[in-house]
């Protein structure tokens, strides 16, 4: 297995004022390595978004998996916030909420994990058959980030967002649609071309508007406050959770390729 | 193309203590004018919510379009804000938003821009198959108010507002059915039978209870509170937008009856 | 009719990490009665959350109605907030919301008023085709309280729980997956089978990530920030509501199995 | 002891654009009974602000107590809030704070219990070395309400706000100088020429910047937003106590004339 | 009177890894135009704050007015909110806060309108007895920026902020030290000396802990929420007072040096 | 020097319904160590406040060290906070904050660093002429904690707040007064009988009406609500800091009694 070259991990393709940014690390099923995500968020920082109106966030063609998730072998083991503000996943969730276009997630194949936090700080999601979306932080011992399950609040019903979390099993596309996850599920045959047109529709429209109610929308989901207090209490229960036994022993399973056994210490 | 008269364009009949509210200016299309909405606001305070225990909100028969939205021609171009806290709309969505008393919205034919928001700030929408939503600043280059916005959120997905705003395409019923947009989709026979009874069923509930439930879920949805300091970086973001040669555009376009060119500045 | 001896009105049986928790007062169709309640709270209180690693909340097996919600002959009659925060109702829904497991209910037969609080306080919802919902303070004259309504908001859409709240009409099971109260509905054969597949994989992810997880969306959903003065003046309408001549009779009517006549005074 | 008549109870004088009113109840020292409040609130909603630019607040000459603070006979006991939202004292409370002219208290003796609330709700307060005041209701065993309290954050140090509320002890006109109580402190015989010069400065100034940014004041002080579900238990705390044997003492105590012996319960 | 080269409207000098910025506009009184904030903002961005770990502002040697406050003739005169969040005090205000060295202002001389709000949003303020300080906008008409009012609240008692705003009367030093405006009162012969010591004090301190101490007490006191619904009335307000025929007269009897008459207008 | 027992670090005495608790370890200056902390907490929960009423916390008679503050060599240096949550320090400054009754603490001597905030959490505060208040966290490089930084604010000026953790310079007793820091200053001789006085008043005092407004202003002051993304972003700056050299040679330095060199970095 040959390493990607980092120039190589994401690709910016610009047609009709629509840019596509392609995850384009096949051989590590696109985890979500520090590598791939500056990429990402280079690529997002080289748009010059008055040309730009729309961007497509995609796998590279014929992948079977969307992206596998956060690089386990990267994440911090004890001790320190495996989530904190500026690891690289957080910046590049910020890159995209806070870029003045919208953003589709085309999806085909499985999305996995911190992947699916990043498919939905995008603003639609297209996807076909193939698709389905887990995470899996349970499966790892891994405290989840407020910030994060705050991506899914306001964008998902709570009861799914706790069947998500608590089994961390994957939901098939059709269920996707139901749950409205998804903007629209549509053939495989014909993903590509549905998201174009959705796309380029959007690039007609008044950039402006578009910019200061995607900024406005993302001011009203995230910065929704609580008391200092309940968050100092919260890090103090997170911090036990990343400096437990069963989170090395989450990811020791993960790597070595067996099941976990959780103690609950 | 007659005026019609301001004591017709907003009739109120009573009949089993439910009123109706009939929006009644085909000529332009129930366009949200201030004369429509400063009717439609008076026939709200006349009612005596002591007696009257529903409201139905509904266009004329036979009209196609239920609401064009706003009456373009009536807004500010540029300088001032376009959605002001006191313009007529604002003052038409709080009235409804803070009557003591459940407000259906019963809807035949295609709802535009801020009639979409005035629908959304009913209590409940029964549709039949001719409705249609779309909501359509990025048409115009209008930056909405944030307020505007709070009254998407908590009521659509997040993913489902971008679309509809990014795009300002139009909805179809049975798409708005699956979004919940709507609270029941009858066939169009069916429309005033089923919307008549359901707010009957109302008129025997203890008044008190319910006023002061409605007003709980207004405060709970109306008053989440943001910084200050975001508010004005936001508000400072809007006054370019409406102070921007697209605004103008938009505008342009939309009274010459062809389509805007917009070149985000 | 005999009355259950409290330490029977609900059981507690465990096999394989799950915990299943029984109402268990079919001549009182389990109203939610202080006894009740607080027995169910000693059955969470009971539980070695070391050992248990998920909860299923069920009926009696049989039964064609799930709760009957508030015991209505409890409630104070005037003059005392009957939605207080010391009571029994609130301190079991406390229970099942910070209980550090997750909590499924299953669902077979009719959910009643604050029931309907109790089963969307629980983590998910796994329903048969008996299963129906409603919300029934307005059949009372029972104003609810701020916190119950925050239950709600998030977990439904608005326009659902209006019309819930001012009709107190039930909900079908069908209806019920449509709108997403049930995260599963599943035929009434396999409800149980399906139930504890269900929760049986849930108990082999690991427990402290799963509990900090739970605690974050706790956090975020139910200690969403308001004015005082907003509570003190909504606190002040509900106390008019709740000594009300209305909410008199609404208890009377309920008691003597006739139709209330409410006066709005 | 012969009743004041409502009219006389509060009066109003006008001059130089600046509006005076006088409590005016010697018989019983200017307690804040509903009828005296009722007038004050009557008198503030006489003025014409557009005529009238500054109020000054004050007791009638010669009187050694400026205000007894709360009619206690009036105070509901036991079941009910003795603070409530609509009760006479918030009433007036809310039409000082929300009057869009400044007010100034102009103290002359002693000011007790709710009239310290009264005069920390004005603007600014002048006083003379005759001052004292006192905030008691640890004297009777009553819960201040939360709005109540906030109107001293802010305005005091946190320290002096505990140590008047827990000791009710009075504090001397150099001690509330020197804790920023009152804004000036002046000489007995120069107390009405230097509260009317004050005053009269006041009326040259714009007033509609002068009323939004009292009002901007006034909304950052008041709409301070804290967790309903906090919220709630407070309320369900202070409820204890209003219904309390404590309470009942020490109002029995207050009208018998005789010190309170508090038991905790 | 020629006007001041841009590049010496500010200097800026270090020595002791002490930064002294100097507002050198003698000729306007240092006046706050977009030039000399714009000065003084570069200024600040110019530091190294790796080597700079404390910055004193001041007015150059032998003013008798630090600063004259907004330069009014550069005001928006309706139609456009005259403290707009981009408008260059705001950013001086925001750079000054932002910066992660301590400010400390070092104030001889009248500190007017504008500058008072600059002044105090340094972090400590050290003055001579000649200092004194004023708010003016009621002498304009102009209706102050909600952030602007945050700067005042929390940093002093809200009795003093109101008499401050609604008389626009300058407070002499000794008043100001009374009222803990000013850190520290010393002679005029002293006030270099005794600021520079306390300056270098500071330099030998973590730069670090200073910086995110710093950070987090801006944050505590910019970012206090409010409800969206209340700043868009209060802005609507603002938007009456800045359009009104008040403001007009205000500034022109500013521009015209005679006595404005305000009509409420 | 030798150990004090654990169970003599800190000492409870009750008298008049008045329990006094001395912290007891002059060897090492009252450093606030573990063992100290966890015996004033066991103490304060030992407390029946049924029967006593007010609480006195202060120094063993004698010690020219009121406390030294955080035993420095008990801190956590590096990968972890230094001021969890659940920290020692952290827990007593809540036991003390959230005891329903009176806490006064009386200063005779030099209160250092941690001592600083639990001297602030205590209600009152009497001090002698002996007295003096330092806050030294930038002396190690230690970032502060935000509920930490909140028991500053509100109950100090902004600016001297800034002056204290910038300088970490003492403040003398009678600065102490002027800033509000004590509630009263006596001299050294009174101090023990003008405590007590002050706390048998208070004990005369209506107990669950104490103790709910102690409770209504800790809730006011300690839950004021941040945006989770503003909090998790200071946390990120926060780990930074005790990751940091700085940090490491701060603690170095002070164990080695030298000056700290710091860089920056
Ligand atoms: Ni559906
Ligand atoms: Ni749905
Ligand atoms: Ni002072």
């Amino acid at each position: 297995m040959s390493d990607t070259p980092p120039s190589d991990l994401v690709t910016v393709g610009i047609a009709n004022r629509v840019a596509t940014l392609t995850l384009n690390n096949a051989a590590k099923r696109n985890a979500l390595s520090a590598a791939l995500l500056d990429a990402l968020v280079a690529g997002l920082k080289s748009l010059d978004t008055q040309e730009v109106r729309v961007v497509i966030l995609r796998a590279a063609a014929g992948l079977p998996v969307w992206s596998a998730g956060h690089d386990i072998k990267e994440l911090p083991r004890g001790h320190e916030d495996p989530l904190g503000y500026s690891d690289p996943l957080e910046k590049a969730l910020r890159a995209i909420r806070e870029l003045p276009v919208p953003v589709i997630a085309m999806v085909h194949g499985t999305v996995w994990g911190g992947a699916f936090d990043l498919v939905l700080s995008c603003d639609m999601i297209v996807a076909d058959e193939t698709a389905s979306f887990a995470i899996t932080p349970v499966n790892l011992g891994l405290p989840y980030n407020t910030t994060g399950l705050m991506h899914f609040i306001g964008r998902l019903p709570m009861n799914l967002i706790k069947e998500m979390f608590f089994t961390a099993a994957p939901l098939k596309a059709a269920d996707a649609e139901h749950w409205h996850i998804v903007n629209h599920l549509v053939p495989s045959a014909e993903l590509e071309g549905f998201t174009r047109t959705l796309a380029e529709g959007m690039t007609a429209k008044a950039p402006l508007a578009v910019a200061v109610i995607k900024e406005q929308l993302r001011v009203l989901s995230d910065y929704q406050p609580i008391a200092a207090q309940v968050f100092e209490r919260i890090q103090d229960m997170r911090r036990q959770v990343y400096e437990s036994a069963d989170f090395q022993e989450g990811i020791a399973a993960f790597l070595e390729k067996r099941k976990a056994v959780f103690r609950g210490t």
